[in-house]
């Protein structure tokens, strides 16, 4: 099962739309007879690969796969059916697809006389595919809202200059994170002051094979010349004040990771909508004294009231030739109510 | 030498006012033959300490002192008379002691026909008594500045509640800083509104043995009832509002250490009077979206003029039962000029 994770996990394979998934196929003897993984949407499932791979020889083998082979016929072939077409003996799988669409895999093999074993690994294997997983219990994509900051709370001066609140660092890992998305989305006022282009830039480590869906929130429209309308990516306007409504919309899409990155007003929204899952803060080592807040007014007014949230990890971005040491907060909300230290 | 600056921070000997020294005296054939370190103002300095434990053996041997031997008559008499006295026949110190009152030591050794070396782990030293040096070399103390602060930059919520920003061990954390110091400094307001008793609790891991000094910055009078007035440790009233004045009073007065803790309008007057040699921020993983700032408006209008601080160190102060973790930075200022990512 661990060299199936790794398989799935192999570079290059998108993290979204569908999951990643890698399977082995074992001889009785326990020697690999083939091996598979699914390369993203519109290529063979990881069984599929594997089968193909082994031919007559997946007569009699174990197959050994990250998640339940899946019930539906997709692109390819309902899994389940090729496996007992190959003469697979025994199943085991780590992760249970619960995807509508797709259940019922185990079910069917057993019916069909396989041997079926699962839930070995089935944490890891749904690390692997965190979001996936996530949007499909919760029927909507997985949020990290990312914002920066200064020590002092500000995200500009109080003539509205910004460039640079983080480190070169901090928007180099910034950009890495977005690559990690199926989505990024902002505010129409966003579009409007700073005119991003919201892509994945090509100064990360690995080549940017797919770039994330750039995504706009608010009634209002978009002047024709905004950057964020070119021809890098794919661009997409949600037409509501709704955050959630805005969610089911992407979700429909086969969205499962939103990056929101901005501005307050939306981050607001989803703050007290209860829709920020991941919360990421670039803190620079830097004081203003004044400017503009980089979370926006959440109507709080004692201390009691003020959200928690649970610091999964820190990091510090080291800074180089004079340049600011900007620190990673990883965050998620408190599940457990806070208590008073 | 190592041996020696070991000695030199015996654990129980005070930060100040007189530096941490420690002696130890060798025979030609390298062995121990005594030792000796300060145990703080009133004692005798680490020389006579070791010369006291040889007594005859003294004669001939090597002094090895983290300090140069003073050569003033204080409490004690010059530590370089003593040496010549005990027919000392050559001393190695590591750090030159440019304290007017005790500058010669070496000179006067020299004059008595001793062998002097000087400069051995000299910056080991210096760091024994960081802040010693520090207020030697700049005639005044050190400023430490303590802040806490929410993710978005505010010290307390809207109605003013504050309790509490940090964590408990955030609050622990505070109380083992100000006991490495010997001055806590606070504004009038802060006595006014928040009643600080400002001592260092017994809750940390040494017991305290010195309170340090509370000092409280200016013009108005200090109701009597105040717990900052209490006999728990001493207190001054420094009665201006120029951070300069106040820092030279406090260094006429032995204090070497000063740690700022607030509010605001204090941290803003010394931060653009450029008399912060260090800052510490306790981050607190909360969101309140209004309320006060933890840092008054510094009169910076646009980006570029942003206070830069240089990041020495980040610490998780992990939390525990529910209770937030605390990030806290460590700073100090940029002395060359920020680059701009
Ligand atoms: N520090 C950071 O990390 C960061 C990140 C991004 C941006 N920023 C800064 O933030 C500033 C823009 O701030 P902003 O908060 O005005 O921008 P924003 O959140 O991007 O956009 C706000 C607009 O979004 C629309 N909207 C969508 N859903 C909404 C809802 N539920 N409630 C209210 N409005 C909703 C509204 O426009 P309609 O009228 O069109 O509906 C609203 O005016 C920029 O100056 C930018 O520099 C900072
Ligand atoms: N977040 C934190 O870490 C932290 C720490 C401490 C306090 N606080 C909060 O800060 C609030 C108090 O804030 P604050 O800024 O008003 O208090 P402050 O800085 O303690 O006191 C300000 C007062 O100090 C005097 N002062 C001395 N030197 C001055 C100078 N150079 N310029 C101006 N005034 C000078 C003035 O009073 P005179 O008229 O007497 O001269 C002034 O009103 C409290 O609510 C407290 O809870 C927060």
């Amino acid at each position: 099962m661990r060299r199936a994770l790794a398989l799935a996990v192999t570079p290059g394979v998108p993290l979204g739309p569908n999951p990643r998934v890698g399977c082995v196929l074992l001889a009785p003897d326990g020697t690999t007879v083939a091996e598979g993984f699914h390369r993203g949407a519109g290529g063979p499932h990881a069984e599929v690969e594997a089968l193909r791979e082994a031919g007559d020889a997946a007569r009699g083998t174990t197959a050994v796969v990250t998640l339940e082979p899946c019930n539906h016929t997709g692109r390819t072939g309902p899994c389940s059916e090729a496996l007992v077409a190959a003469g697979v003996r025994r199943v085991v799988f780590a992760q249970t697809d619960t995807n509508p669409v797709a259940v019922g895999g185990a079910a069917r093999l057993r019916g069909a006389g396989i041997e079926v074993e699962s839930g070995l690994l089935a944490e890891d294997a749904q690390a692997v595919n965190r979001t996936w997983t996530f949007a499909l219990e919760h029927g909507r994509p997985f949020v990290t809202w990312k914002f920066a900051t200064t020590l002092d709370g500000r995200s500009a001066a109080a003539d509205g200059t910004s460039r640079w609140v983080s480190s070169r660092a901090a928007r180099l890992d910034t950009h890495r994170l977005r690559g990690l998305c199926d989505t990024m989305l902002v505010g129409t006022s966003t579009v409007e002051v700073d005119d991003p282009e919201l892509t994945v830039r090509d100064e990360v480590d690995e080549p940017v094979v797919h770039q994330p869906l750039r995504a706009v929130m608010g009634l209002r429209d978009l002047a024709p010349d905004r950057r964020i309308l070119n021809d890098r990516a794919e661009t997409v306007h949600l037409r509501t004040r709704d955050p959630r409504e805005a969610l089911d919309t992407l979700f429909a899409r086969d969205r499962q990771h939103v990056f929101l990155e901005g501005g307050p007003t939306l981050a607001r929204a989803f703050l007290t909508a209860g829709l920020v899952d991941e919360a990421v803060a670039y803190v620079a080592p830097m004081l203003l004294g004044a400017g503009s807040s980089a979370v926006a007014d959440l109507g709080i007014t004692t201390i009691a009231d003020a959200v928690h949230l649970h610091v999964a990890d820190v990091h510090v971005l080291q800074g180089h030739d004079g340049e600011d040491t900007n620190v990673r907060l990883t965050m998620t909300p408190q599940t457990t109510p806070h208590r008073r230290p």
